[in-house]
């Protein structure tokens, strides 16, 4: 059974039925080539994503992503995408993965190829390489300034702040200038002084036992791992609030935490070289939280 | 001979010097799949690119785009491109395209295949829709925030601001902002109200008999053409200037053009609405001088 599986898919319309959604992915081989040099994807990181972690063989909270892959497709005015048929190729894919193990599981809806006439998708399922390190001993995490203010996203859609886009170049050179810092991810600041989120996940912090996440934006892409963690721990009596997190919270908070599809809980052990509170006990138990099949 | 051509290219090292170039250059069909899903260009638009236009089978202003690149892969941290490597890619191109009309070769350098050993770097060379309309009649336009003040490049280097990257969405959603206003491009305002750039262009501005662009920084892409069109209009005894240019200075302007490589000068007929003096003999001399050969 191979441990990577592409599918590509002929996207439908959102509300076209089809009986054999099978006929409308192809596998094709990773090593291969598979789109044209034309795609807008590639041309200007015009298209939107989605990673969804996979846990012997269960593919997590897949809704929550479907939902948020078709509100960054309405911010991009891309077309809406068939969730049934995105539903049926995780499926797929999930048949030919593995059935033991991690996985992630990416979905890309691009734009196309440039003058063609429709949107052009497929999905990449592969292992997760090994996560014990940041979720066991936590991560170095260093405060980058995202440039805008907390109000940019409202006052400027086009910015498309909110949506899961291709354009991920700033994402990657946050977490580059983390790395030359000495630490392992960053947590991007509003030019007012707000935490927002990772270049790659979401922010939590924990302090005087009540758990904070940034107050949901458009400046802020909303984290079906931080939403999947904060109804656990309501449901398990916690306090939960999403409220404007001045930067100094975060720094003075009693634990914080980057959360993620893939990598999970990581407790974050030093902020801008300063040591934090690192929670061992309560990031295994996110942990483990996490690793249990959610819909 | 074919209209377009597309050459993938085997990136060399900045110091490599290889007698037969022509053998890290291939072919290929742009109607074939050339790149496999895992490009990093197509997950997270990691890459830079440069447009080059093309007269008459000549390549306008050829190094000025190869220094550019280089400055983008600088600020991007990918490796050096060797650009005596691309000028080779680009004289291929054009003995393979028609030696008369309006072409426009795009490259591309990739960060590469995720975990691959290599950046990618591809080259498409294609004709030029008919541009007379914009040239001739010139363009609507709408200022749009672009979320950030203007000192927000020199502090923060990781929003790749002076970079030409492939993760050019928001440029993309901006046009389109334009478009549902009416209108045909748009100019990108600072958070604090000054002149930036179009999405796919630079700003010039005459007022008093003055030409004005906003002063180099890293929050703005250098014009190719706007500083060849600044050394011509030196050079015929014009006075050009680079300062911060409030927006209430473009909108009182005696005329203003967007300029870019491939469409060349555009002026603005309209701003947010409002009719903007549009000086038709002055664009068509602008126009004129484009379209001469020129390196």
């Amino acid at each position: 059974m191979p441990a990577t599986v592409t599918l590509l898919i002929e996207p439908l319309p959102a509300d076209a039925s089809v009986d054999d959604l099978e006929r409308t992915f192809r596998e094709v081989d990773q090593a291969e080539p598979a789109l044209r040099v034309g795609e807008l994807s590639t041309q200007r990181g015009d298209g939107i994503f989605e990673t969804i972690g996979v846990v012997d063989g269960h593919a997590q909270e897949v809704r929550p992503h479907l939902e948020r892959l078709r509100n960054s497709a309405r911010i991009c005015d891309l077309p809406e995408p068939n969730l049934v048929q995105w539903e049926a190729a995780i499926a797929t894919a999930l048949a030919r993965i593995p059935a033991t193990g991690e996985f992630g599981i990416k979905l890309v809806l691009s734009r196309g190829v440039e003058h063609g006439p429709a949107p052009t998708a497929w999905l990449a399922a592969s292992p997760v390489a090994d996560q014990s390190g940041p979720r066991e001993q936590g991560i170095r995490a260093v405060t980058l300034d995202r440039g805008y203010d907390r109000g940019a996203a409202e006052r400027a859609p086009w910015l498309l702040l909110g949506a899961k886009t291709l354009s991920y170049a700033v994402n990657m050179a946050a977490i580059r200038e983390a790395k030359r810092r000495g630490a392992d991810d960053a947590v991007f600041v509003s030019a007012d002084g707000y935490v927002m989120e990772g270049p790659t996940s979401s922010v939590i912090l924990r302090r005087g036992g009540v758990y904070s996440t940034p107050a949901p934006s458009g400046a802020i892409l909303h984290g079906t791992t931080q939403q999947s963690l904060f109804e656990h721990l309501a449901a398990i009596g916690g306090q939960v609030e999403y409220r404007d997190i001045p930067v100094a919270d975060l720094r003075s908070a009693d634990a914080a935490w980057l959360v993620s599809s893939v990598r999970l809980a990581a407790g974050i052990t030093a902020l801008d070289d300063r040591p934090m509170p690192y929670d061992a006990a309560e990031t295994a138990a996110f942990n483990a939280y996490l690793l249990t099949p959610r819909d």
